[in-house]
């Protein structure tokens, strides 16, 4: 099916950020190694030819979205209020960031967090979310030795169960829906600031 | 390769159980519409024919793993604590027998998070899992009513939150690390308590 086919048929041309949006969709419904230069032609309305217009191949795709989350979520950790200041704060900081990068970005975050393959793209972007992960645990350490993490919490398993809370955001978020990033990055910051309970009932 | 063969090669025989496991092993790194009875048999290092000898079917080995999973999560959402006494009581119950189910079966749950498919099998233990999630949602709606709950926060959004961090600990607990269940149930249920900070720092 050529794009003037397309075009005549009524559907909305692409530019390669809605193309990448319709390509992720299908990654995360499907794997990426299950989804097919020809499963994708289907569901664009376009030519294999009309995509290599904008993407020369498969691999591009997952690279430039997987980048997509990687950038935004590494503009966080380097920003100067992740990396300078009291430790609760950074901490703080970077929890904020996160939830709102997943809620905005939630496709390509999904799908940075399902990776599980060998490809060199895949293996890059795996190395690049242990490095988040790596600053990540280093945070929690200098907040137990800043004696703002409780001292009966590990800072590791402070750390997993803090950014498990943050990443299971991607399973159930609708960015359609009522709750803004912000007001679910507010909950998520009081709920390990100072529990569920209302503090008369501790 | 005949049962008799793999015996005299000095591999282990295998239960229902102990299958079941590789199986499921399978099942979670490739997915399980891509695992076909030929891998699982070359994995066992079992004919097709032995492995026919435990289950009918692959569906069957889907419907055995994942009735593990939601046996044991039933188990902890029907039993007295989870449904009699205060509700803040119940909910600390549930959390903590939902971390011990899940570090305990964690093969099995995670096939069971990682479901999104449309067999007849897939379906009935989706459903049986919405129903535990209803289960959820009424307890923390209960809290609310009860007062245990802090008003500034939505019911639904703390049952998300606490249980995204609660399923993502399939995601890194390991079965023979230091960290054992009820210990990482302990962290779980601090952190939901009373945050991540010293009380005298808050």
């Amino acid at each position: 099916m050529s794009q003037q086919i397309v075009a005549r048929r009524g559907r909305p041309g692409y530019d390669r950020d809605s193309m990448l949006e319709v390509v992720v969709a299908a990654f995360n419904e499907r794997g990426y190694d299950a989804t097919s230069l020809g499963v994708l032609a289907e569901r664009l309305g376009l030519s294999k030819s009309a995509i290599y217009h904008h993407f020369a191949s498969k691999e591009q795709m997952l690279e430039v979205a997987l980048s997509k989350a990687l950038d935004a979520l590494e503009a966080v950790f380097d920003a100067p209020e992740a990396t300078t200041g009291p430790v609760v704060s950074r901490i703080r900081f970077v929890i904020r960031g996160a939830v709102i990068v997943l809620c905005e970005h939630k496709p390509f975050v999904t799908l940075l967090l399902r990776l599980r393959g060998n490809t060199a793209i895949e293996l890059e972007a795996m190395r690049r979310r242990r490095e988040i992960d790596r600053k990540l645990g280093l945070l929690f350490e200098a907040s137990r030795d800043e004696g703002t993490l409780r001292a009966d919490m590990d800072p590791r398993i402070a750390e997993r169960l803090t950014f498990g809370m943050v990443n299971s955001i991607v399973e159930w978020y609708r960015p359609d829906g009522p709750i803004t990033p912000e007001q679910l990055a507010d909950s998520v910051l009081e709920l390990v600031r100072t529990g569920l309970r209302e503090p008369a009932s501790l």
